[in-house]
């Protein structure tokens, strides 16, 4: 079967293998943004991801939540999953509506079932 | 029993009354504001709404996303109902999580359905 | 505003006296279908329904389950509830994804809710 | 269509009145317990009641939790709404699985959307 | 523990090992179908299968629309997970209540995500 | 990343060899209790749990229901999984609310996927 591309805007290089690897051995590609700049370009250059995984925190101009507003606004079904250490509390004003915040630290199985999770409830897929 | 207040953020007189008639019939006291400023103006005042009933366009400097989304930093909990036209698909990127869109032309019930659901779904009250 | 029609499909006179009082005192319009075969006429003549109430049991050659599967291959999001006193159990396996089955007797609040619930939960209106 | 009886124990009897009125003019039937012993021994009497609501403070040696309970345990699928003005918090270790509180003071319009909601999920009825 | 058996529907060997290795990799025990017909008679044959997972398209006079409605009409309570590529928009008119539609290409955990998911929403097991 | 501890309280060596080498693999760390009241003690000492597994049966005064009820007057948004083999139909009168119950047998999977779920449910963390 195709692959199922999976957007990852994180700037931390440890974090980034830890998301990498997660999804990777549960059998989704990964495509990296280091920044929320580099996220919307590739958001906006017409490849096809399956879903967005981001940091809030972003060493950038753009933030997390501006990412997942941007991908929204070019699909909005596209399934949108916020990992955070300290802003969790900020989803209720700035999360868009049916994503989901994982607090860090969180568990690998975490992630791969928040993302399995919310493509499973949107099978009006392309 | 005590009165449960609705924030209701609305600048057309004809939406206004028939938001204000559905949520009173179904026992709920509303406050009215005709602008978003008053609407964030009256959140702050520290008066206690239990929810929150906001037009997206409002003629005003502030929408309706923005008025959501400042209730929701002062109460994260704060049940919030948008009511649109035309912008209900802006919802998926600017609509605050566990929110209800509901698109114009709709029925009493289903903003006192809404309304009651977000209520109940939040049992920790004050 | 403009009136939120929905299609009742029904062919006993007291139960339809009932779900019309029900959802037009709530603030709905009603079409009623004495037949499964009117309902899909109406289905089909591109007039916009937004949400159907369907017997289970129609005098005729197609029933309940047939009409909301024609309903939902023309709107594969259009909300369906139906209504059954004998058939509740067959809704596991004739019924369509996403929709309510209403054990008879019910109250008139049930169906109410049960249409703006599911109306709440598609805001991507027409 | 036959009656759809909703047992509600309460020992205030202004709580009563609100109580029988909202589920009455909904179109439900209402037989009332004014104590968690009178509840049980009606739930026990062979009575079929479609759903329970109680007060989580019964002047009684037995309170709402006990009364859910019971009722749980003679139907596993028993919609259960608890009404409390002080004890909502106690919910999350009291309450049994897919109940819903109200906080008090609460609108008539949630205790019938919370009826409703809960015997519209449950539909493989009587 | 003893094993949890899925009923696994599919007539393209390729699927077929990769839905055998997901599920079993995640401590699933699989019982193989290679046309409707045959998964029908091991439903009827009384082995006990915990889910049933089927392709939409099966190389046969039943398509795996009819494999699950037979299976919910054997147990009302079997979980449903479709597997399709082109027939995804059909599930809103064809498919069960409280089924889930895996639009392939999926990942793995999607299909272990869902299973389980449909698993764990019905405790009320053998 | 730091740990996520889960406490796992069950009195049966082969099961607590299963579920710890479930969560471990999935990223979870783990403490173990193999009575209900070294559970309670546990979760009094001040150590931060972010989800409880309980089995229902413990060889001891104190049953998985209540070190459940117990956890959760501690920390009232403590996800809770139950395990039960012949318990599962109890769980509608003494499980605590949207908690999960797992039926024995179950595969390791399934309890991953309810301990991911629950957890991501409540995001407000730590």
């Amino acid at each position: 079967m195709d692959a199922i591309t999976i957007l990852v805007a994180e700037d931390d290089e440890l974090v980034q293998a830890t998301v990498e690897d997660a999804l990777s051995e549960s059998g989704f590609e990964t495509t990296l943004a280091g920044s929320g700049e580099e996220a919307i370009a590739l958001l906006k250059d017409g490849k096809s991801f399956r879903a967005i995984v981001t940091d809030v925190n972003l060493n950038d101009k753009l933030d997390g939540w501006e990412v997942a507003r941007a991908a929204r606004e070019l699909d909005p079904t596209m399934p949108v999953i916020y990992m955070s250490g300290t802003h969790t509390d900020d989803w209720a004003s700035k999360g868009v509506p049916k994503s989901i915040m994982l607090a860090k630290p969180f568990a690998p199985a975490q992630l791969v079932t928040a993302t399995a999770q919310l493509l499973n409830a949107s099978p009006l897929a392309e």
